[in-house]
């Protein structure tokens, strides 16, 4: 196992041990200056020895801190003021049809904060008041119902631990790498714990006729966003939810009631929930025709490309989050399909020649978030680190040149190509595509 | 399964089925008037029939919203403004040695977001910067240490779903019922997914002598907050936590380093964590002499008392959420065990005398909430709800009534009696101790 690879190094600063001689020797002196005093502020990024004393008391430990009513609910220590969701100003023509990403180098663990939790609005957020909101069940059922918040909270209830990713998560790579960035070409992609009602518990209360084999299910935003769903896909695991991470949906991700469709393209799982009507053939809405297609080099365009197939990315090291000096690190990542779970992630430093396995921690759950890591001895010089998933039903992530051959390059959506890192001598990390 | 015992009761309005005909014709009634108008706000808690023609646009459905920049970090809906941890302000003298609850009646699922986890702080929650502060391990160690936040950040990472309960909660309880609550009488649990670093990883760092048996761990806050800790349980399966749900620790959950001492009542769990060394005896710090001891019948005190038993309590309906009229519910609730894993919990709706075995929703993670549902037909009659977990070591959550005579009644901390919520005809639920 991995944790071996870092016990088998010998000990006396393991973080320090590649250094070159002349910089450790410069890093001992540094830390013998720091001695007994563990207030003074350098940040050496460096281990150091213990002072013969316990530590001197810094400000915050000689005074009464703020009471627990001060913050009835809670928020980000003000240090973290610059983790939070970007957008990019030139993607789209207002900010109330974009996208905000998730800063994927300040997070750890699968589970994303609701506060950090990746937005794609296509009319902006609407302000819903949850008494006022129905949801509609019609078309080819027995029973059409009209259900208000209550009700629904009154169904049986599920609770599931499910990753969202946009298809465009890394559309802009297409052509060529534009932004040396984990957050603005990953950060599409986030992961909470769902709670809410089985579809499948609502369509079996309103009887589904014979002739149903497709749902369109419809926001109640200014947009009306719509999409056509398989009637199979609405019984098997759909989940009509009203909580995210233990609270009630924010406002950016369907408040009060949204759509989540495991493992299939963020734009099906529809927000602000208001209407689900079932027919015998799909709709073929706006969401589906003129967008969310994907034209091909025949000049035909793939539709009803829903499933997000298997994808990794390394969130460490990462543009935002460069090597310090040569040494042992841990490269971590997360790995993700709509197959179901993930079976296998491998890991190379120089660039997909020679490939190791990496662990996975627990749960791997299924069309979730699963996080791997490696130990990695940096020498120093220039490598160049990818990461690549297998899932369960035995995909394989591919490379950018083997989606381009089979897809052309006027595509937007559905890249989930393995990421390139490069990492130069001084520890910088560059977004980079192999020929 | 359970969800069959839901589908085996005939369709049309289950979920008014057992209501009484006139209050049933009432209800009809009223959604015939609501038909063909989703806008109109009457809150009925009952399905209406559906309208013939798609609902009326509500006005956040003729707009636009707002951008995605609006929220970098986000925050709740205004609506959900009611979903706030609270305190008691008689319990403690002042609110920076205090309580905050946590809003369990709100909640869903395992996953207690960030802004909700309950607070216990002895000084108030103080205001660190992260580049200053720093861990020493020392002691009885070979290589003692000080680190900062980059060098922890550098060792091997964990991630792991935990629970953490104050050892008082429900301390209110041994003498009588006293609270008509959820919140106050079982908000001092949340559960996170946690990452860090392993304690044993650190202590392999700097190499523990052999005389060392137990180690003392200290919090950069004004009350120097300490506990001693048996060395095995640091070696088993302690984390030094630097993020929560994803994103770095929250201020009041110990920003920037905490450590998290699974199944093991809450104070063990050092917040603001700045010291940690090793010694060949307890140090029997005031939170383990005067304080978090247990008095029993003959006059002598329970000391080191940490494990959390296993516990239950069923979140739903609770005197927070009372029910509306008779009819099927889902009884839904927790579960938790510092053992390990909960086996089975089991459910009874006449005080104790007959009980079903509820369901348990994946994942059952060890020390982690466990979710269970049941549902239930509630004839309107007068019932006493209780739950009762089991966990994988074959423990069973005891009464109150167990409780008291074995520890008699002068205890506060670690009351994991079965909590009994009796129903009225009218749907409102008190808080009950049984005879």
């Amino acid at each position: 196992m991995q944790p071996e690879s870092w016990r088998s190094i010998p000990l006396v600063s393991r973080l320090t041990a590649a250094a070159k001689p002349l910089a450790r020797r410069g890093f001992l002196k540094l830390s013998a200056a720091l001695t007994g005093s563990i207030a003074l502020g350098a940040n050496s990024g460096s281990a150091e020895p213990a002072p013969a004393s316990p530590p001197a008391d810094a400000p915050w430990s000689q005074s009464l801190g703020a009471g627990v009513v001060d913050r009835p609910y809670g928020r980000p220590a003000d240090h973290e003021a610059g983790v939070i969701r970007r957008n990019v100003p030139w993607l789209t023509a207002t900010t109330e049809s974009s996208i905000s990403f998730s800063p994927l180098q300040d997070l750890h663990g699968i589970i994303t904060p609701n506060g950090l939790f990746f937005e794609r609005h296509h009319a902006g957020r609407p302000d819903i008041d949850p008494d006022q909101h129905r949801l509609m069940i019609h078309g080819l059922v027995e029973r059409p119902l009209v259900l208000n918040m209550k009700d629904i909270l009154r169904f049986p209830q599920v609770t599931r631990i499910h990753f969202i990713e946009c298809a465009a998560n890394g559309g802009m790579e297409w052509r060529a790498a534009q932004l040396n960035s984990l957050q603005f070409n990953h950060g599409m992609i986030s992961c909470a714990e769902w709670s809410g009602v089985r579809l499948s518990t609502l369509l079996e209360e309103v009887g589904v006729k014979k002739q149903a084999k497709w749902a369109m299910v419809e926001g109640a935003d200014g947009a009306h966003m719509n999409r056509s769903l398989p009637l199979d896909k609405c019984l098997d695991d759909c989940i009509v939810v009203y909580a995210q991470n233990g609270e009630a949906l924010r406002p950016e991700q369907g408040y009060p009631l949204r759509l989540v469709v495991p493992g299939w393209e963020g734009n099906v799982n529809i927000k602000w929930l208001r209407r689900i009507k079932l027919g015998d053939k799909p709709w073929f809405s706006r969401e589906e025709t003129s967008k969310y297609t994907d034209p091909m080099p025949d000049g035909t365009s793939r539709g009803f490309t829903w499933l997000i197939d298997a994808k990794s990315v390394i969130t460490f090291p990462c543009p935002e989050k460069p090597l310090d000096r040569a040494g042992l690190y841990e490269i971590r990542g997360l790995a993700w399909t709509g197959n179901g779970k993930v079976k296998r992630v491998d890991v190379s430093t120089d660039g997909g020649i020679n490939w190791q396995t990496a662990r996975l921690h627990e749960p791997v759950l299924s069309k979730a978030l699963t996080k791997f890591t490696l130990p990695w001895h940096w020498d120093g010089q220039p490598a160049l680190l990818e990461s690549r998933v297998i899932d369960e039903t035995g995909y394989v992530q591919p490379t950018i040149a083997q989606l381009r051959n089979s897809r052309g390059s006027n595509s937007v959506y559905h890249n989930n190509a393995i990421q390139t890192w490069q990492i130069k001598p001084d520890g910088s990390v560059f977004n980079v595509q192999l020929a």
